[in-house]
């Protein structure tokens, strides 16, 4: 099975030899290392400690693992092989609750499964299924990062946050496929990353990914977006997303919220990118769970530890952005302007 | 010659034994370290490399760094004499640009210097008088804490960014001495401390003073300012400045202006606490110098590359936050409120 057709950018995941070939992000930027799962239980794991990370990536990652669930079963039926998916199913879906195409990614395979009587058909297509899903996921980038090229002017500098790049998504990227297509259509852009506390998805991975690439790249703290806003120092913001829900609220990673407050604040445009894989247009705000991880996250870098013991450690992993922050929503239908609900809901009607 | 009395908390530094002994903050939180400065030069090392920091801290140790070159001095003349402290006074004045407080304590002592004839005269005083600044220094953070705690009500939970405490002067603090008054008078008082990418004040400093004194404080990275604050989980915001402008613009840590701009948005009150050696009532915003550090500060943690090869950087070291932004600067002779150019004049006038 060939990988995606990425154009020479780094790929992400891919199906590889009946396994899950990803690259270990844990490793970035010291080195770029790939790992290969050999069952769900392997991905699940991957998802978990962030080897891999990104809400189209761990969408792909999760529909993957249960794909390869489904290729090593030993199951000679189809009730007890829907048994067995309906159990890695859980697992998969539990590794993390913000981003909705970890869901996506598990229906998809999922409803394939359904279509089939025999084990064997299952397992083929279920298969099919999840690498055809990692092609589309390529696809959709391009057709998305060309929306939002528009919006970049010749010479811009451009602020991102946490990583939404080719290491959040199979390749290409979200937010990154936006600033790489307008590269490629000849606009010289240059790209402000932020370093992303605490987990330092900028630092390790958006620095990493644009310098890989060639493309112009600066790194700061997250303390000094702020700064460089004041100072004129930034055109536009783009960032991705975990989930959009059908009013424009969007929650990404934390910081996000301030960075699209204060670009307001400065009347710096903020565009969200983002796959229609990622809008859940039945939940409401309230029934969203903010992931809380680990105050390792915070206390240490490394071995290092950097805060007393016995601090106490607040470490929300994600936060919401209102829509009235928002100057526009890039997918790979167009760009979505406000007012989000009325705009949003004919892409999804046809569906 | 005794410590000034701190009432238990710690002291940063303190003239001892004919040195200047202070806290290395580049061990924090790791360990609890002393290390004494026996000349100048050493102290100008200290200040540079950020063993000690914190505006008023660094204007008592460049200051007791001048009267150890005075006390050192082989000269035996006044106008020899004048000539070293002279060249000290550079070497000190230049270890960092952006807060006054430096400039001020080095100003203190020349003109102490200055009042005597004799050699032995210069050495003594110029050694008392950085003696009674560090004692000075105490007693005002006392009187501004005091000021300071009548706007914080029982319960609340106060915000601070980066560390304007016992360890950014010679002990008690600023913003946190309005803390440490608040709850002294009997109130109940949780803080919130942000790490402050990148030099981790937060984390390293702030976390650590006030964990050593039982006070309660939870930790949070720079990236969940906004969450919190949309969550309704800040009341106050209190901060320390390294530079006020006489129209109420305060030079303070990368960041402080980002946190002063999300603070209006929710409705929080955003206060700066500093003694009036911070003020600079002679200067505009356009002659400030803010300090550019290493990009090591932002690229690596202990020994550990967190960014890739490549990247370029920027590392502002300080911002600039608008008066418009501040409902009040506490001083140790009360708290000021806007108009802060008609409203700070006064206070400077009976010098």
């Amino acid at each position: 099975m060939a990988k995606p057709n990425n154009g020479g950018y780094l790929t992400t995941i891919a199906w590889e030899n009946d396994g899950v070939k990803l690259i270990d992000q844990t490793k970035l930027p010291e080195s770029l290392e790939y790992i290969t799962c050999k069952n769900h239980l392997e991905v699940a794991d991957a998802i978990k400690k962030l080897a891999i990370r990104g809400a189209p990536a761990i969408g792909v990652a999760a529909a993957m693992g249960l794909a390869l669930c489904a290729k090593n079963s030993t199951s000679n039926n189809k009730t007890k092989m829907m048994e067995e998916l309906g159990l890695a199913y859980d697992i998969l879906l539990k590794t993390r609750p913000t981003a909705i195409n970890l869901k996506w990614g598990l229906d998809r395979v999922i409803e394939e499964a359904k279509k089939y009587d025999g084990v064997d058909d299952i397992r083929k297509h279920t298969v099919f299924q999840a690498i055809k899903m990692s092609h589309d996921d390529v696809t959709i980038n391009k057709m998305l990062g060309k929306f939002g090229s528009d919006l970049i002017n010749d010479g811009e500098v451009v602020m991102t946050h946490c990583n939404a790049g080719a290491l959040a998504t199979v390749s290409y990227g979200t937010a990154l496929g936006v600033i790489r297509s307008a590269m490629e259509s000849g606009k010289k852009v240059s790209v402000i990353a932020t370093e992303t506390r605490p987990v330092m998805q900028g630092s390790r991975l958006t620095a990493f990914e644009l310098v890989h690439d060639g493309i112009d790249v600066s790194l700061i703290p997250d303390t000094a977006v702020g700064y460089l806003m004041s100072n004129r120092m930034i055109d536009k913001v783009v960032v991705g997303a975990d989930r959009i829900l059908k009013s424009g609220h969007v929650f990404n990673k934390i910081g996000t919220y301030q960075v699209a407050l204060l670009a307001k604040a400065h009347d710096i445009p903020f565009y969200v990118a983002a796959p229609l894989s990622t809008f859940d247009m039945n939940n409401g705000e309230e029934d969203i769970v903010i992931e809380e991880r680990s105050v390792d996250e915070v206390v240490k870098i490394g071995d290092k530890r950097i805060a007393p013991v016995g601090v106490r450690i607040f470490n929300p992993a994600f936060d919401v952005t209102s829509p009235e922050l928002i100057a526009g929503i890039i997918t790979e239908k167009g760009v979505i302007y406000p007012p989000y609900e009325s705009n949003l809901r004919p892409l999804f009607q046809s569906d």
